[in-house]
């Protein structure tokens, strides 16, 4: 198959690295002056230095991608949507390998339902430097999946063996919008409180003062997603919770969120974690106050490392 | 005049060499290894070094104050209340030198009415070291009062001029709760967001995402206190709103709040400020998630300090 994947930072760089280890015809799409020949893997998946093609354009590549990756940071999706116009063919289709609500939302508004395929990531990779990086913790298979159940499951089947065969355990679920929610809850909670108070996962669990406000923010995403009628795993915000702490936190307990990486460095993904759901729940009519309060505090942090 | 002062930090220790210095009985209450013969005062009311007198019981006292001074810190009041008592004679008064909402309430929980002089102090003192504080700034008089309506006017008056001429410009104004609310909502919406994010004044009013929150806290603020028949000097909080960002910031835009070095020790006023405002709010049904919002990172910092 041909790829064409949008950003390389620690997710884009696993895909071009694996699937052009795998024999596809691949190319990164990457901003002048951040051009790579190679990629070093290492970590739990194996160690190796890849060959790998990079362009600065999409209108340089010199084939038609059966699958364009979006890999971009969550604030750069719409850029990576017009920039990969070009390379997307009439069967071309677009997966967003991505954080957070919102950019598969963008990517169907810009290119349509039955082009856009979703899927839920939940391994870590870091990049240790530039075309170097590690393959930390695999918590489950990447999930691929197609919410509005417009493209043909056998493809997305192949797509998801084709992965899985290169080196990135993937299967495809058609629950892959509950699978992204999932990540996208235990982010709101824990990402924020964690980059603001540079603390890890275990301790924002066991403080009574932060467990306290990781609850309220929970319970507001759970009003806005029955106010919206996007489903989830569970039945309630109380049903989550206790999945939360008895088994979703213990073996991430020493894990930092790479958003303390971010904050530093003056951008995070925060409008599409919980500021994304201040926004959902604003057009429903559910105020959202915690997530409010804590999106605007990551706000304030990320304008002070610009500052400085 | 006979004073004990109890708790020699910045404000205490003003009130204990300014006093002094003016000829009257004053010892200072403080804790054993704290104890002090003289303070160095520097800064905008003169210099001058003052010989003291520290005990660390109040049964070594050996005058019978005519006031008692509280001026520890708002999460000591309760065990100051309880330490002072064998000093406290039938005519003897307390007054309540400190920062936030509750002090007042306890000590007449404990007193009285009739027994208790409210303040509200708005000079900046700062300990350089033990024994040696600099005043800063002087924004407005000491205002004292008795919120209770039942001690003799004159007496304050009197007191009000004896802290004038000894060098703490004091005026007395039945009006002191509202004196104090005033600083109470200044300080809460300016102080947890200046510690927790370590900006000055102007940059929370200027940016938007803390001036977002400064008016949400203020929002909540104004709700409680109508909600609880307590009176300030402005109908809402709109009104307050103008005069905070066109008259009281200004001035005090380089300044940074004392919590940020509180914070940093593990220990912070949160209580008597945005976490009084829930306790507040929650005993009249108001909901203050803001205030909870910023009160409870507050607290998580706090922990996380005394943790290292």
């Amino acid at each position: 198959m041909n790829f064409l994947i949008v950003g390389v930072g620690a997710i884009g760089a696993s895909f071009l690295a694996f699937l052009s280890r795998a024999g596809h015809q691949c190319a990164g799409l990457v901003k002048k002056g951040q051009e790579l020949d190679t990629i070093r893997v290492e970590g739990i998946w194996g160690e190796f230095t890849q060959r790998v093609c990079t362009i600065t354009s999409a209108e340089d590549l010199d084939f038609v991608p059966d699958v364009v990756v979006i890999s971009v940071k969550s604030y750069d999706t719409e850029s990576a949507l017009k920039a990969v116009e070009p390379a997307v063919g009439d069967k071309t289709l677009l997966l967003i390998a991505q954080n957070g609500y919102g950019n598969y939302e963008k990517a169907v508004d810009f290119y349509g339902k039955g082009k856009v395929i979703l899927s839920r990531i939940i391994y870590g990779s870091e990049v240790l430097e530039r075309g170097r990086i590690r393959i930390t913790v695999c918590a489950d298979d990447v999930v691929i999946g197609d919410p509005s159940g417009n493209i043909d499951e056998e493809f997305m089947t192949k797509l998801a063996k084709t992965f899985s065969e290169a080196g990135i355990p993937t299967r495809y679920d058609p629950r892959v919008y509950q699978y992204l929610w999932a990540k996208i809850i235990y982010n709101c909670a824990l990402n924020p409180l964690g980059a603001l108070l540079e603390v890890n996962y275990g301790y924002i669990a066991d403080n009574p003062s932060t467990s306290f406000l990781m609850d309220r923010i929970i319970d507001e995403i759970f009003e806005v997603l029955k106010a919206r009628g996007i489903r989830t795993f569970w039945n309630s915000a109380e049903e989550y919770r206790k999945i939360f702490y008895e088994e979703l936190i213990p073996p991430t307990r020493d894990h930092f969120p790479s958003m303390l990486h971010d904050i530093k460095k003056g951008k995070t993904e925060i409008d599409s974690l919980n500021g994304a759901v201040c926004k959902l729940g604003w057009e429903a009519g559910v105020d959202t106050p915690y997530n409010r309060a804590i999106t605007e505090i990551v706000k304030a942090r990320e304008s002070l490392s610009k500052d400085c």
